[in-house]
């Protein structure tokens, strides 16, 4: 199968997603049958550009780098033009061959302008990857519903954890388990300033580190006051709990140079001060929350230096399991977009129809 | 899809997996169309039975937990037995619905007569699940080649870390990415051991409680010898690093009442004494290798306690990450089997032929 991809929002991941294809263009013709051109990309300060027959996205890349534009037209109106691309590639859409791929920023207000740049896609027949966590974190239940209905995937793998599959986990692997909570440290910059904390550095400078490395959020806010955090636990909650939040519903409370000298206190009595995103049961409801915690020292969650990640899951059938992230990277995120990509070519999904007969395939 | 299953082998799993299908009845039904009946069961000690139409299973479960027979026959011949129950059901093979559920127990001489199992029932047409080390341990490259000509699936989820998803992780999430290696903790009753010793208690007293608690192999050397954690050595290298061995080229060490005291000392300079698992490339070949390691403190493998197991993979886009099981239990092992069920009915291969279309569905 030739996809046809939509790219909204042209950064640092959706740069080194285009880059990975070209990589793995070979593996992904062999093994999976997938060869992709990119037909149309919406930038946020650098313009647009669109060809039916395919762009030169390198070029592009370069472009941007450089600073220049690749085409008329400004970062407002993306919902137009997201909808305006899929309706001139219906043909593609129809075919089941339509992707967008939704890169741009998280809006911790409201989750927009990705919410609708989801369900114009779907809405027009196209399918959805993005490593934005808004929409699963917004509106994850309208927007599977419009999956459905149009037949389409919505998939976000990369919202949580890079590339390490979560959701994608949860989905292809454990059928018929129930998730009944989780917890994890699902922040990278605040575990990295807490690390860096507990062995003195001062918070400010811990964070410009992070600025440097290109690992913090631009709105350094999202990052220490656990927003990121509490978008995450959102997504997880309302696609593997099947509860119905937003982010502004988990209980939150972030880091500062005060952490700080709770983290050292902490490591002084052998324990140790992680930010925890935890979701599960309380009193009939779902409850979710992200906040600094002291763990005791055999925690798993208490050894995961620097930038690593981890979340245990706690289930009916398997009782507690973990998966940790040892490192993370551009890389990883840019490649939550091409696992999803390939699990739009190759998998079913976990629910067929009744009437669904087995694959007969290997 | 109505499943027609044969079991081969009826002991402490097979029971807790015909348990686990009735009690997951509703959910299997209806969130993956799948329902199963068992035609045939073959014990080692109990006798035999079968029935086109479907048996009582939870009847033959309490008869082999009195200690009565289920019916003539006894465990010699069984690679017949298998073969001819296939045949019997030829319809069903035909039709993509017989499974041949293989939950013998580990042979580690030659993984027999598990493998020739697995090859009569893919040969005449039947999935095949199994639990057992052996088949991929000793023979994967054949039996893959086998079930690919059959246009059949040989799944073994529950040969590592009991249901916690090894197997079906990288083969369902990891589209496109290369493992290079893994070392890991995957014996439970070692792990137990050495964990019980690290505090004092003695060798042997150890070894009896894990006995007591059926966790321990019935042969204690396939665990304290290391036999355990090389086949399962062998069926990940073979598998997910595309190796060719069986478990006697695995380097192998064990533990016994010398590593207990190495434990002690190791603990006392804040260290911790582990059973490892790895493999990986080694001057151009692949080396594979079972032996206590000292671990520092800060090793995710450091901090499994009792009989938690993990394995750290290493990749090239995702570079390492980590799947760590925090308990195990006979339902888990149970699970493994309904796991592969499962995937049978719902999920595409990750390698569809170049010409294969995206599935529609979501």
């Amino acid at each position: 199968v030739t996809f046809d991809l939509v790219l909204v929002g042209f950064g640092h991941v959706a740069r080194r997603f285009v880059e990975l294809l070209a990589e793995r263009r070979a593996i992904l013709q062999r093994d999976f049958g997938v060869t992709t051109r990119v037909v149309a990309v919406a930038t946020r300060q650098h313009g647009r550009a669109q060809a039916a027959r395919g762009l030169d996205v390198a070029g592009l890349s370069r472009a941007v780098v450089r600073g220049d534009r690749i085409g008329p037209g400004d970062g407002e109106g993306t919902a137009g033009f997201v909808a305006s691309a899929v309706r001139r590639h219906r043909a593609a859409a129809q075919a089941g061959r339509l992707v967008v791929v939704e890169a741009t920023t998280l809006d911790i207000a409201r989750g927009e302008p990705a919410i609708t740049h989801v369900r114009s896609a779907l809405d027009g027949g196209a399918h959805v990857i993005t490593t934005n966590k808004g929409p699963a974190a917004f509106a994850y239940r309208a927007l599977a519903r419009a999956a459905n209905r149009a037949n389409r995937r919505f998939l976000f793998e990369g919202a949580v954890m890079d590339g390490i599959p979560v959701f994608n986990l949860v989905r292809e692997t454990l059928p018929a388990v129930r998730i009944a909570g989780f917890r994890g440290v699902v922040n990278s910059t605040t575990n990295f300033i807490l690390t860096a904390m507990e062995q003195g550095q001062p918070f400010e400078e811990a964070l410009t580190e992070m600025r440097a490395m290109g690992v913090a959020e631009a709105d350094a806010s999202l990052d220490v006051d656990g927003w990121d955090a509490a978008a995450k636990t959102a997504a997880l909650a309302n696609v593997l709990l099947r509860a119905s939040m937003t982010p502004h519903d988990v209980e939150r409370q972030g880091i500062s140079a005060a952490a700080g000298r709770r983290a050292v206190e902490a490591r002084a009595s052998g324990r140790r001060l992680k930010l925890v995103a935890r979701a599960g049961r309380e009193s009939g409801r779902w409850a979710a929350r992200v906040a600094p915690e002291e763990l005791a020292e055999d925690d798993l969650l208490a050894g995961l230096e620097g930038q690593q990640n981890a979340i245990i899951f706690h289930t009916d059938l398997l009782e507690e399991f973990a998966i940790v992230q040892r490192s993370g990277s551009l890389t990883q995120t840019a490649y939550a977009l091409l696992s999803d990509l390939v699990t739009i070519a190759t998998h079913a999904t976990s629910r067929p129809p009744p009437r669904a007969r087995p694959r007969r395939t290997l």
